[in-house]
């Protein structure tokens, strides 16, 4: 089907949608249509823990909130979808994981890290393209005043309607559970309909494309199969497009309209200029953010996935487009083996991986270039050292249609989880496309200049303009005409010399300017062949983006992370890396006796000054319970403190995931936390060295 | 004057103006007239550096810019006024400054750190206060269009003919360089008109009380004064009220408005609950968060100081009322001395401070209560450990009509800087405000709940209410109602409980229902009184708000380690802790010779791995060149690799404050590096045990 408006926001979270338009204003299709069925279909979607348990996400889902991890923002006034606040451990979980971010990205490769505002000027965003593009499609229905997704709307009821016929047939049907429960309070029982063979198999084509669809599109699928309101029966009204950044405006008068920032790039291509003198003048570099952005979903329901305000960090690293964007660090990375999904296995309808060495994908072709498979291997390297299972870990090629015309290549990272493959880090070449727009709108030289070793020369058409008589010809919009002059290609200044000398004046389209074409008479402007030396080589660099969603590697490693003690399934465990978790040390008097209290106190003092953070639990709960609560909060290692401990000073130190015990003295004690949480020694490690302790605490 | 409507932000950068409303609605004074006054007198308010030069703001400014400190957003779009991007050397020092503000108040305490969303619906800000008093006064031109700030057009006019006054009586003027700049491009010349000294008088007494007028003296004035346009002479119209607030609107339907938030406290106060439950219901415990909020400034002027867009620190430490406020480790700070202002020394009319340790600013009343006393100390213990002056650092006490009327008692740490004494941190006792106005909106519990030793027996009148048929007759009001019965203090019961056996009805105030007045019958109330006994102690917790605004603490602090090498004063330095240094070791490698790349590599990857963050600057620059850029960026620490490194593996070490070197093994080098950073020797004794090198590199 025609794409009139392309879009950038996805279906459901069934299929992995993209927190950022790494395809910037094109459609995002889930990888192939096999892919999106096998996300639709539950039971084949069934994801295990490591402990090879059935992930369940309402089980997690309460801990998680239990244990505020995160929590519905304003809750108490009823919350907001799509806001969610982060608790005591989940905001440490966040600032664990992007300090490894900035060390892992920013120091070890000396990137350059700006802070840039989130409140952005109605025209920069204009320029980017998100005021025009940056939208999903809405129906609503115009007696309640509801307002859905379209996309969302026509999957419910043709997937209710599916229920139905199934229900009919007396075939089994398979339900998630957690859709049900939101479902019921909101839509009709799905009615037990027998369909056509021939319908079914139209709806299951319609629900398998439904990335693909734009507003038209939608608009005739809701007219053809009759589309409405699934709670009170009514007819929507056609989709129109939706912007999703959050309006406000800028200063006391209403003339500055501006967007909370939707990405964090943008701020970090317009100070290109300043970073590149900052870098003094030295290419290729990188520039990276860890910023909140903004995306106003029309009706967020995905938990931590779709979020209205999310934590972003993104690299933009500026590249020579000429020399094939080699990479002086590469031969450290490409022996590293990666699962990659090429855009061919999936139009073959193939969701099948191929394990590789990224050295092997670059010299194949099968990643663009030596840059962007760098990043490609940096970025496994990160995920999988915060926690993230290599198992369920893929690099996704972007088909052909879901990239932007400029784009050289994109993957995204994809995690795997119980809503499917989740896309949380996108990695793409946009070649020079955002600094050339923001160049153009401008006229500030976002270029580099290189001075060459041979001059150049060059034939040319040339142009001159009569700067005099232009200012007050075009007033305020002399640069822009200025500009659309300049921009002109040799071969249309060839062709307007010739106009310019038969007819004594010229047109040309001048986007923004009175009718869009604008006339120039010979008294303003001449256009000749000269030969041109260029001593300075002039370029705009390419851009490789790699754009990292914090919050949904955040909730995608926490399910990777997650498992439940055999036999006692109400018993979670988050086993985190020691680096990434919350806390590194659970501090446990036997008892609320206060002969402890000195003990815990002076370990207390010496565990902060090693830089390992710890809490102290003395509630009079028993021990078992304890360390409990700290399984689920995913503290990696626990400390006892028992009277045997007041006589002589040894503590017994715990590992969360295996729950064994070692005894010895405090300072020892110390030393294997200090080189556990460093990543120095692995329990097994502590184990060979210090006694195992398998009786009592001593009370 | 009267304060209709209370304001929160101040006239001018002149004056420290409140970065949060500490005293949230109510007028922000300065100090006294007297501070004021100083302020205004440029000669009065210069400040020198360390080394006794004047601080030249300009020279500095220039060299922040261009060593990309900060850089004004969207400069290649024509910026926009109040909002900065923080370039790599500005983004590492916050980053610096946030992650020891985390070390010193959240780890140090055991604070509960959460990250609340910065999009608040409208509701919230209703009941906090915002949505009807942060605002500030402004006036249009209405033939221009233009938008003053009332108080600062007063200013800015009345300025001008006191300035024409003076050269007209051949008086010298005071000249604020930046001002007049600034001045320059926007207003007329003053005119050299004599004015009367009455007039003189008059003038002078409405600018020291500036702050204190709101909207209809500031009109009186600007009719009394004939107060116009400063550049086209004028009319204005007479000032509105402007919400400081930026508005928008959540998810697709606009019956949702939303602010960003002017503050991170909120987001504690609506989780109270939550966490107390985390806190496994143990009090008193605070909960921290750092985060970016945002005011839409009338026409913010002041650089860093007065921004858009910034990012606080925020304490919400809740306390028991009863007892006092005592704080289990006041003891341990109670020695620390403090330059204090305290209000009565305001009220006399002077600005002297008084040099007291905290322990005996208590016990003699002049701070509040302990809790209040300790976040003082430790406020003032974080700022110098960041960098600040402690002889720029003082304590300024509230004055009664600056608090509002709930606080307790409030205190500001103030910076003094080019710009006068900047507030900095506030530190307020906002007694039970916060979580009582969302409790009696939401009916939410945010209180804390005690087993009494003893059960309490009362004496009281009570209320039951019908509430079948409560729900019908009051349908969506029936919560609000409900609320007010509920708030009704025992006096009026009592009388009321005579109307409603007298009249058989009863009529009650409830904002925000009908026209504010609710009758109730017989039918629907009962009123009757009984003695209740309590087991549990029920109470609201106090707030202790220490609110820290980290950019202007950034600016300050820089400020204050700003100097220039003695004879060379375009060779700026910024004399950085180590430890919030953007970088801690300038790597240099004597010339751009390949000789020296796998030296200078091998150093990189060793201090990387000890966790220094280092960069390499091998330009081709001289090493004097590479050493003043790192000066200006404040890099305390430079190393050198010469041709004698390659042949003994020795290097040199310099500090950037006395620009003096030693020279010795590698690893020595390093650890004494490692032990500089981790602040546990300082540069001397380094120079005590390490040879010093005075001779030149070996070429």
């Amino acid at each position: 089907m025609t794409q009139l408006l392309p879009r950038i926001s996805p279906r459901s979270f069934l299929t992995p949608p993209p927190f950022k338009s790494f395809n910037k204003f094109r459609t995002f299709t889930c990888s192939t249509a096999l892919q999106k069925k096998a996300n639709r279909n539950p039971k084949m979607a069934t994801v295990t823990t490591k402990t090879g348990q059935a992930v369940d996400r309402l089980t997690l889902d309460s801990m998680l909130r239990r244990r505020m991890f995160y929590t519905p923002s304003f809750e108490i006034y009823g919350g907001v979808s799509g806001l969610y606040d982060y608790g005591p451990p989940g905001t440490a979980l966040i600032a664990n994981m992007t300090d490894l971010w900035r060390k892992h990205f920013v120091l070890e490769e000396d990137m350059l890290e700006v802070d840039c505002t989130m409140l952005t000027p109605h025209e920069i965003l204009k320029t980017s393209g998100h005021v025009d593009k940056f939208a999903d499609w809405m129906c609503k229905d115009p007696k309640t005043g509801e307002i859905f997704r379209a996309d969302h709307l026509v999957e419910e009821v043709l997937e209710n309607r599916l229920k139905g016929d199934k229900e009919a047939r007396g075939q089994k049907v398979e339900v998630d559970a957690e859709k049900e429960a939101k479902k019921k309070k909101k839509s009709k029982e799905a009615k037990v309909v027998k369909l056509d063979d021939a319908v079914v198999k139209e709806y299951e084509e319609t629900l398998a494309q439904i990335d693909n669809f734009d507003g038209p599109d939608l608009e005739k699928i809701i007219k053809k199969y009759d589309i409405r309101n699934p709670v009170t029966d009514g007819e929507v009204l056609p989709p129109v497009a939706f912007n999703l950044m959050f309006q406000t405006s800028i200063g006391p008068s209403s003339n500055m309209p501006g967007y909370l920032r939707p990405e964090t790039a943008q701020g970090q291509f317009l100070n290109f200029q300043k970073l590149l003198e900052y870098n003094q003048q030295s290419m290729p570099f990188a520039s990276a953010s860890i910023g909140k952005s903004f995306r106003n979903e029309i009706s967020p329901r995905a938990g931590l996935l779709r979020v209205r305000e999310f934590l972003m960090a993104e690299i933009e690293h500026f590249v020579d487009p000429e020399g094939g964007k080699k990479h002086p660090r590469f031969q450290e990375v490409k022996d590293i083996e990666m699962s990659l999904l090429d855009r061919n296995v999936q139009l073959s309808g193939s969701t099948k991986t191929t394990k590789m060495t990224i050295g092997k994908a670059v010299e194949i072709g099968l990643v663009d270039n030596e840059t962007l498979g760098y990043f490609l291997a940096r970025i496994q390297l990160f995920l999988t050292k915060i926690g993230v299972d290599f198992t369920k870990l893929r690099f996704r090629q972007h088909m052909a249609n879901e990239m932007a015309h400029y784009a050289a290549d994109c993957w995204d990272a994809e995690l795997e989880t119980s809503y499917g493959w989740i896309e949380c880090v996108g990695c793409a070449d946009r070649s020079a496309y955002d600094l050339t727009v923001h160049k153009n709108k401008t006229g500030a030289p976002l270029v580099v200049r290189e001075t060459r070793p041979e001059p150049l020369r060059i034939e040319e058409w040339q142009i001159d303009l009569e700067k005099k008589k232009f200012g007050p010809r075009f007033k305020k919009d002399s640069k822009t005409v200025e500009n659309a002059v300049e921009a002109l290609s040799q071969e249309l200044r060839e062709k307007l010399s010739l106009d310019l000398e038969q007819q004594g004046k010229i047109e040309i389209d001048v986007e923004g300017v009175g009718s869009g074409k604008v006339e120039l008479d010979k008294d303003l402007i001449k256009i000749e062949k000269r030969t041109r030396v260029e001593n300075v080589r002039e370029y705009t660099p390419n851009v490789i983006e790699p754009s990292f969603g914090i919050g949904r590697i955040m909730y995608s490693m926490i399910e990777h992370v997650y498992w439940s003690r055999a036999g006692d399934e109400a018993r979670g465990v988050l086993s985190f890396p020691p680096t990434v978790a919350p806390t590194k040390v659970l501090l446990v008097p036997l008892s609320t006796n206060t002969a402890f209290k000195p003990l815990t106190q002076n370990l207390t003092t010496k565990l902060r000054r090693l830089g390992v953070s710890t809490r102290v639990d003395d509630s009079s709960a028993s021990i078992g319970k304890r360390y409990a609560r700290n399984d689920e909060l995913g503290t990696p290692f626990g400390i006892t403190v028992d009277f045997q401990s007041v006589k002589d000073n040894t503590i017994t130190l715990r590992d969360r995931d295996t729950t064994k015990q070692v005894r010895a003295s405090e300072d020892e004690i110390l030393q294997a936390v200090k080189s556990l949480t460093d990543g120095d020694e692995t329990w097994a490690d502590i184990l060979k060295r210090l006694p195992e302790f398998t009786g009592q605490e001593v009370e």
